[in-house]
């Protein structure tokens, strides 16, 4: 019988990595690199991220589209997606790296840390008085497994965590709320706001004008998740007057962030070039076996995407 | 009978926030914040951070000193300390700040924030892919209730960390090291090193150019303790050839860093002005209470400091 084969397509993610680690999952399995494709019809699984137009065409015998990475929003706009089950990846890497991002940018903020560089800057020796942990309010926007993780682990610090999520989530420590309404409380009560919602034709443009005027003045606002989420323009009206005195942003309308941005030029944005987390192969190499096991016996795959509900 | 009293003296806390939290927990007690002393012979126990020299002698009947935070080093420096017991304090609250002070600073190097921050200011998308957390190796040096809480947080975020203390310690999640080899091979082994040792004669001036040049090209240093620990000389020269690439420093040799201090015109070097953790007035003062409750019935205070040791 002909090996099955799983193409890799990914301008980020490592090809010698995922080989190495899906070698040791599957040995059976015959990994090809684009452009080595090999041949097409052998190609059964397909492990990519944002792969060109057409892509998937060349692959008639397609049977499971695993997307590199949690966000799916780029795939499943896409009009060129073979009729199969989709699969994200979920990893405790990428988890434990989204958490870290979240506790630094938010710590940053809860320990006064941009007042004290600045201070710095002036060489001058500026004491602030730490406030207790359990007095500063964190908004969590988004309760996925990553927003879940990261609420969590915030309140564990002793901060005061709300979570907010479509749907009613129950996390340990964290209040939880749901529905649009209990949105504009959330926004309004907490002092630092930290968006990891998916992005779906909901939450496009969700924190616009109106949001971010609801929210306290001087908050700060940490954006982990798609750009697109937050009305950029509306941002940089609201830090420009000082409505939101802060913001740690790491993802973009457009990617790599322009030269001539607005953002590149305000001292009270810390900007990360879209990498507060990253899938790590040698973990996530295991629930991408265990898919492709799955499907060789006829089974669905894990972490399976409704492609219309966008995640 | 005459109220038995409480002196406090600090240039930092807040004798209000004290008095109305001490007011709580022993309503028959006596608050007096310096200088309205009121009558001397009444005051039985001292609440007192740094109190000018000489100052126990007007409290003959003094049976407790406490000092207003964790590190006593320059309470039993002193040589007009009354021959009555010592206890120093430990708060949740201030576990908590400490514990946030050090994940931040730790992840800002572990997620190569000032890199980006460094980009930024040239206006450059530098994407760095992030490395998993697990590969990250970070030492903290002194395992007390504040070292030991930060070394589990640390661990618990997945990063890779060892712990080091005079004696054995047993910390879950933390490779935990004694005696002075060891010392050694933490300092070598580890890329991130976070000092949070007491201030004592065996640590004071630990880390000199020896110890220094024993540790990774490329090392980031943290230190939240005290700045005698740590070769101020040593520490400039290594930071200045790089051997040292990073260092957060909270504590300093001589406070308020002066103005002309070669760490002020670092680069690679974040200055933040001694307020890694502070005693928060409404936790710590149930455990003095207890301390007070316990001396008026004879008995020992909670925390007793040994002033020999010097912790």
């Amino acid at each position: 019988m002909m090996r099955d084969a799983v193409i890799f397509y990914s301008q980020f993610d490592d090809p010698v990595a995922w080989r190495r680690a899906l070698q040791v999952e599957v040995p059976d399995l015959a990994f090809r690199a684009h452009p080595d494709i090999g041949d097409p019809q052998a190609v059964r699984y397909a492990l990519t991220w944002k792969p060109p137009a057409g892509f998937f065409a060349a692959f008639p015998n397609l049977a499971l589209v695993v997307n590199l990475g949690a966000g799916v929003d780029s795939l499943v706009a896409r009009d060129d997606l073979p009729d199969v089950p989709i699969s994200r990846l979920q990893d405790d890497g990428m988890v434990s790296l989204m958490t870290s991002y979240v506790l630094f940018s938010v710590l940053r903020y809860a320990r006064d840390i941009p007042a004290l560089e600045r201070a710095q800057r002036r060489g001058e020796w500026h004491y602030i008085h730490p406030r207790p942990l359990s007095a500063i309010k964190v908004g969590v926007l988004g309760l996925g497994e990553l927003g879940a993780a990261a609420a969590a682990a915030l309140a564990h610090t002793g901060l005061d965590v709300t979570g907010w999520a479509r749907t009613q989530k129950v996390i340990a420590g964290v209040r939880c709320m749901a529905g649009p309404d209990a949105l504009d409380e959330v926004l309004g009560e907490n002092e630092i706001v930290v968006i990891l919602l998916p992005l779906t034709p909901e939450t496009h443009g969700l924190i616009g004008a109106r949001e971010l005027a609801l929210t306290r003045p001087g908050a700060k606002l940490i954006n982990a998740a798609r750009g697109a989420v937050i009305d950029e323009a509306a941002l940089i009206a609201a830090l420009g007057a000082g409505h939101i005195a802060e913001a740690t942003l790491d993802a973009f309308n457009v990617e790599p962030l322009p030269p001539a941005h607005p953002f590149w030029g305000m001292e009270n944005v810390l900007i990360t070039p879209h990498l507060a987390s990253i899938t790590v192969p040698e973990q996530a190499a295991r629930d991408v076996a265990k898919s492709i096991r799955r499907v060789r016996l006829g089974q669905a795959p894990l972490h399976a995407v409704d492609a219309r509900r966008g995640y």
